[in-house]
């Protein structure tokens, strides 16, 4: 099986093409680092704060260093029926559940706990709009939002060394037979296998999810997707540096 | 006692002068209608959604017409500490509560629901940035993304006549020995009476609700407040008209 | 428009006439101070329970004096049809929640923190019969309540000088055109305007909350309703008055 | 081990007397039943609501007759220190929970379901005065407060036959060596052995729960609480008869 | 009324006659202490798990010793129809609370909270399977694990003296007239009366619960069933002490 | 990178050795299938409740055929402390929420809903000891009680087809720098990289979920983990089939 590059998409992409992205910082003045990241139609607010404490367990059991925490929530009209909020049925979504650990989990692997000191960072994401890859647009956003809090703190004098490692994090999967970087609602929905992926820029893995939605795949299939997302990490490290590098 | 017009405020405005107001409306796409207010530095995401079908005890007691209901939440990079999101706590936040009440009756009162048809409109305010005047901030916004969603459904043949009259709603408070309109989170928190007025562009009054903070106040008090918003107000609708008209 | 004096309404009474209101003190003799308030055909216990400490926030912020905070809630069998319990749907009914926030913030707006000391005086008001103005029927009662509680801790030398201002809350609206005063349920019901006014002795506001009920309300309608409010409340603080003077 | 009935008790009473008891009926108007009984320093409001439907298992399982269920719950004021609302803590209090179970099971057997007609009875207690059996109490009055609604119900002629058995409740315990009838609070915390009997007049059983407080007891203890058990429903159902007889 | 002895049961079993126990220890190696209690059809499993520390209000009340809790669930497959977890409604299930209450308070009755030591002992039973009689064979299989985790205890220096009385505790009823020992479920569903017992080895009750079902009980009955119950726990007393000494 | 097979584990197994495996079925005879899963020191209860309905979404929306929905649990003394239960909390447990949508998406994807029928499976894994792998102890287990729940569907007439096509999953990491098979706790806890794979017996797979702990991992890290997975798999699958083949 191959990506047959020469047959454009129903959006005029090509397989192994990404959706514009743009990011819109400090769409949250009062968090210390934030950005609307638009993909495409999906838009996600990543919003960054800073507690200069940590929690109890890590005073409890002399943890050094410092913490981070994400939550992940989609608003009630980001989708086309409407999402009721949690609080309206007392319990957290479990699809939102499993999506806040992922992306709790991928920053935790390269932000240098140390060097980011005694502080809680509170990475959230509200999820605008959804058309597709909204925990891959929040892991990418996220990223952008702490390097700009760290930009600040490091402004302040309080972090010395930057402790980021750049990461990002893309959607792929086969649809229709061909493999395809970056899917949309309407691919996503009839993908054979899904597959996310979590990269810094030295082409390490953070997070690889992949699953068979109602079948299975094979080595190959798993080889061709994590091709396309490499190569859809490597540009969108490069528009997630050029967006904190702005400041603005 | 009487507003001295001529000695500025800490932000420069005089006594009766509103902060400055801009609607980004689509900022939800997914909504049938939405908008972004920004207000000052209060920043208020209102999205309209629409359910074609109404609640069950509708239904049960066959009451004919549509319905509308609010809710109200503060995304938790709006404050400057970060407010815990309600699930976490397992209890929608008191003063969310009250808020997202006060909008719904607001709307209620000047929404016909016979002429809005068998219909639900959700009405959801998500404050993005807090500084003063969320709840009225929320209101006038809500107006506009509910004008628009309604807008929609005209262009759609769904509904023949315009169901909604606008109203908008505005802060005041005595501060200082001054009754002030449209208080900012500075002047709020130092503000011996708070008032939050809603109206109707005949000058009609949808909701009043005056509260001496840990203190009292008097008849003059409230004509002068009264006064106050009543000019807001008038400001306020045809911002909003032409937020309505424009569209985009 | 006026009040016109001489038709009397459904239930006999003139139009700024209160309903026949009576106090029955230590109605639950563990509290430090209660009664139950009998407002025509509205019952509500009110009992108020001293705690020698205060909150922890107040103890992490050093601030001093007291802390006063209510709770309200309908008895199961104080309506027509039962009344669920809050905790047999997990949620506190969202009208309990806004009327249990008006009461605590009227009796914080009168009672004087650090007169009353390091202590903490919880207001619980729980509704044995609901026949409309159960909210001001809380205020008032809960009033007598802590005038009691206070008698006793200044009986026991726990506080030295009276730290509250007696106030009293009394309901009006506009009903078929006419502004009446204390409005009973069936009132209630079909009023164009709802109006809930906290009064001190001086004429002073506390809080004034009125609401257009599907529809809105002129500055003479208020005025006329404020002007009732302000006899009805000087009758009320009599009546207050006579109860905490007798004691039992 | 006997009952030494010359040695009076703290308060005075006997080894084997009741404290005095008292029917306040009609405490809740709203209610088809209501009294609030006062049993020495312990008070509980009694309501009884009829709502004119079974539960939906009922009719999924097309099981005829009526259904009656019990909540029991004590108001914040009526222990010493306050007790905090289930609501607060979103859990239903584990003993609330094992009182208002028995209530229900109490009332359930001698309550002729098919008698009582495809309705459902639903017993609320509610204690506002908390000093030793209050258990004991919320049945004895649930069984008052039932027996007045039924007397309503067959006046309007909902009902033709009476289909409730009357039953009473009553603690004992082995205080000091000694057992004793209807514990009060002090009695009731140095208890060896605390038991509640729910019993009919015909000398029959509904209910027994003994239980050794950190210690156990033997079989002749456990006759002579019967004993003294047996005597005292005796009395209470006269009072309970006398009560509902009143009707007022 | 007497247990005529000749007849068998539809199990074959004579009136007095329990069904087959075996004890499966170390079914959760991790526990201090664990068995899976197999009796009949019913089998629970009994973990202790022991944790050094004492609940705070134990150390703010500066009470002296240990501590002991209990919990009891049913697993989802545990039932003929699957029984929902309680997570998944929010609510501790009524009859569980009971249960783990009854669990908690009998061997509270029974050990000796000094000489056990400042520790905590955490009871957790979980039905496997449910035939009847889950909440005796909870307390006689919690004895046996909490036996073996004394001995634990013991042998690691950390308790000196055996601090545990044992008890066991066994069901009884009237099913169609005759008064049997060790209900299984479709007997404990035709039960006119339900009768559980917790008692030691001197023959002294720690618990008494019976109830008629929707039905009365007599003296005679209860004492045919007290002495049905008592040879139950003293043959059930013997395999617990085999099962502890036995070790694995 | 590669495997050193010549140096034993802590455990003495080689690098690409499973832990030994046994199932012990029927651990829960009132569920369609049960078995006790036993993976090294890791034990889990799998059990399969059939429920002859399915969700009222599918009958809302005419989905036909079946479905299956997975929980899991760790049992209070599954692990060295004490986990507490979910319901304590209020709050399903994060992990065990992802774990449990994990445990349901696989086995969606390789059962036939269509063949399975208008039915729901309800997959229950509860952990008994918890020594690392759960999750795919769960899954394996899970798929050996709906083989088992199928046969004796199929034995009853109810499924004419197999509609399940065999799946195991097993975890690996990079622990010391070495590729491993099969992780148990201590090694988890070492490990750099964490995967867990599903596969059948085809070669294919369902899920793939790989993370850097607190680092990154590379390509041919990957390869090698997959490579081990593989072969794992292809054991797992053989002594599946023998567990359900055996029945008992």
């Amino acid at each position: 099986m191959s990506a047959d590059t020469s047959v454009p998409r129903a959006d005029g992409r090509l397989p192994g093409q990404l959706r514009p992205l743009r990011f819109q910082n400090h769409i949250a003045p009062h968090a210390a680092g934030s950005t609307l990241i638009e993909w495409g139609n999906t838009r996600v607010i990543c919003g960054v704060t800073i507690e200069e404490s940590v929690p109890r367990w890590m005073k409890d059991q002399k943890v050094t260093g410092g913490w981070i925490t994400a939550e992940y929530s989609m608003l009630p009209y980001s989708t086309l029926d409407r999402k009721a909020r949690d609080i309206s049925k007392l319990k957290l979504d479990g699809r939102s559940q499993e999506i806040q650990r992922l992306i709790g989990r991928s920053l935790r692997a390269v932000l240098d706990l140390e060097k980011f000191g005694s502080r809680t960072a509170w990475i959230d994401c509200d999820v605008l709009q959804a058309d597709g890859g909204t925990r891959t647009a929040s892991i990418t956003g996220a990223c952008v939002a702490l390097g700009l809090a760290i930009r600040k703190l490091m402004a302040e004098g309080k972090i010395t060394e930057n402790p980021l490692t750049p990461i990002a994090a893309v959607s792929c999967g086969v649809v229709g037979g061909r493999p395809l970087l970056d899917l949309n609602y309407l691919e996503d929905k009839d993908a054979a296998v899904d597959m996310n992926v979590v990269m810094n820029g030295n082409g390490q893995f953070i997070e690889i999810q992949a699953a068979g939605e109602e079948t299975t795949f094979s080595d190959s299939e798993l080889a061709e997707l994590l091709r396309l997302s490499r190569s859809g990490v490597t540009e969108l490290l490069k528009l997630q540096a050029a967006a904190i590098e702005s400041g603005s």
